[in-house]
């Protein structure tokens, strides 16, 4: 491939009128949000793209409160700039053992080829929905943003959270999901093209087949709904913050641009995987939480099929797949890691995060006014 | 939704120096392409969009020698402007009496519900590759551009279409497969994404979980290949043709926007869903042809779910559709029709294909050269 041509940023001056949703609404310079990444990010990197001028953010969904206190006070002592803070909202699956039963038995071949005994699998921390526990925890640290994935939590959790003022984002996968979160509240909407990494926002309609491409999903969530819409999904370049503008964005969120950034926690064999021949080959697979999520392709998709439904419900297909994954990244392989990437993935650059974010927002300049 | 704000067309003027491919290469005024689409245009389409300066394309998947060489005739007849003619290059299946069987067990419940015999089915036209008496015939008309969808032809056919001067174009849905066209002499190459309606255009990886979102295809296809790339798949306003000249398009190519024209053939059944409230609930199905493709949501996927191993290889599923579709159609209802469109067909109008292409074009002068 060859290089993308030069980007010459813009001057810093900040222009009188903010042209996007963050300069409205919080005055930061730049139309960058940082998706959160669970797993692969802290404070750290929230802090970096905050001191670039955009908005950072903190995946709450894996944290226990006591670490997500230590991420919040770390971040709340680092700067003063807006913070996002984002939590799932699923169902938690009640148990189901003939589901666990199937799992274990699919993966008993890799037991074996590994030496990894199942008995030894415990539940893990697993993946908790948003509950009072965290909103109580929230109201110390008042986030000026609180966003949510797989739809929205009950309307007194949204309460706790409007006490401090917060605003409230969240992603919707198709234009029925958007209208619903705007009817529920919702302050801005991310329209999470299918591009994206990790996992799909989609609650309201769980056929894959009808999930959107950015360039069709975004225009479309934009002439539906009145709150501001937020592109994300293969949003990787200064081309593409330009195209999101173009098609109505008023802000972008990036996650997978950052994930080489030397802020990132991403680990050792998903840094390879992101810099080997096959960042391009992402899939959406069901296989490592039980939840559709973009990941690049890896051993246990090819030996299972990416999206076979052979895994258990949402978080629990992770449990039994640790020890697994343990054992294989002790040996530098990646057949049973989470490796998430979005389909630009091989856009990325190992920089520092604040020259990530101020690359991607000098593409906010090169559309010419057309309607955003 | 609200109207999209008014487009500002450009002055007639001509740039001395093309931006666009078709303006490089045929010095044709408008970057669009319009999308070959069987079933539902001929040659009224394709002259109406050649007369306002675009590419007109005639769709010869569906068509005899006979039927086509009438086409051919009657756009010449019309016009001196550059011509594209598109055929699919699919290898045709081996009769499989057990897959039909299932096929014929599965569409049974319908046979009785409508009061079709299925005894009374033929085999139809069906859909034939390119072959040597296409080829032959082309000859005599010298298409200036010939374009295939799921991959290219044997070499010997391709150096036929050569010795008129053709421009090969092809698509692809995948970074491989545009290195594959390219590769294998490919002039240009139609970067196709998620988005587009009608049937995807894989050939080398039929993995749909890994076909990509137009934003991720575009950029890096057009980092990836020398040649020209076009960019398809829901490019419906000039904001969208913006977007893709950001990303990296050397011209666009649209057809769901061309669906509600007087100039297309689109069924009335069809031209009712593309203008009701349902038209962005659109998923790729197997269930139409035996090859997936995008359409709105209809009966049968509802009944069969829309990718269901069912249905017989491409294009064997069509003919026993064909008296059950007959016989709803004739009822207004669209059960068992292929309503083929884009993730964008909300944005289509009911406008002259004229202004709908010089709209379309405008939105090329909306982005700002930035590498493109």
């Amino acid at each position: 491939m060859t290089a993308l041509p030069p980007i010459n940023l813009p001057s810093g001056a900040a222009p009188t009128q903010p042209t996007h949703w963050l300069g409205r609404q919080f005055g930061l310079p730049l139309p960058i949000l940082q998706a959160p990444m669970a797993g692969a990010q802290d404070h750290v990197l929230a802090l970096a793209v905050a001191r670039a001028g955009g908005l950072g953010a903190i995946p709450a969904a894996m944290l226990s409160p006591a670490a997500l206190r230590t991420e919040l006070a770390a971040f709340r002592a680092g700067s003063t700039a807006p913070l996002n803070v984002n939590f799932f909202c699923h169902t938690p699956p009640a148990p189901d053992t003939a589901a666990q039963a199937r799992w274990m038995g699919a993966l008993q071949p890799h037991f074996q080829a590994w030496a990894v005994e199942p008995a030894a699998i415990d539940n893990g921390p697993g993946r908790l929905p948003f509950a009072d526990d965290a909103a109580d925890l929230l109201a110390e640290f008042k986030p000026e943003v609180v966003s949510f994935h797989f739809g929205l939590p009950a309307p007194r959790l949204l309460d706790k959270v409007r006490t401090w003022g917060a605003k409230v984002i969240a992603s919707a996968t198709t234009v029925d999901e958007a209208r619903w979160l705007q009817d529920h509240g919702a302050d801005a909407i991310i329209a999470q093209g299918l591009e994206a990494g990790g996992h799909r926002g989609h609650f309201l309609d769980h056929d894959l087949t009808r999930q959107a491409g950015l360039f069709a999903l975004l225009p479309l969530v934009a002439r539906t709904v009145s709150v501001p819409v937020i592109a994300a999904g293969g949003v990787s370049t200064p081309q593409a913050v330009a195209a999101a503008r173009a098609l109505g964005a008023h802000a972008v969120q990036v996650g997978t641009a950052y994930l080489l950034s030397p802020e990132a926690t991403t680990r050792e064999v998903h840094r390879q995987a992101l810099q080997g021949p096959h960042s391009h080959q992402t899939a959406l697979t069901r296989l490592l939480t039980g939840r559709p999520a973009r990941g690049i392709w890896n051993q246990l998709m090819h030996d299972l099929g990416p999206l076979a439904d052979v895994a258990p419900a949402f978080p629990l297909a992770t449990a039994a797949l640790a020890p697994l994954r343990a054992a294989a990244e002790q040996q530098g392989q990646s057949d049973f890691s989470p490796l998430w990437a979005g389909q630009s993935a091989p856009h990325c650059q190992a920089l520092p995060a604040a020259d990530i974010t101020r690359q991607l927002a000098s593409g906010w300049a090169l559309t010419c006014p057309c309607g955003s």
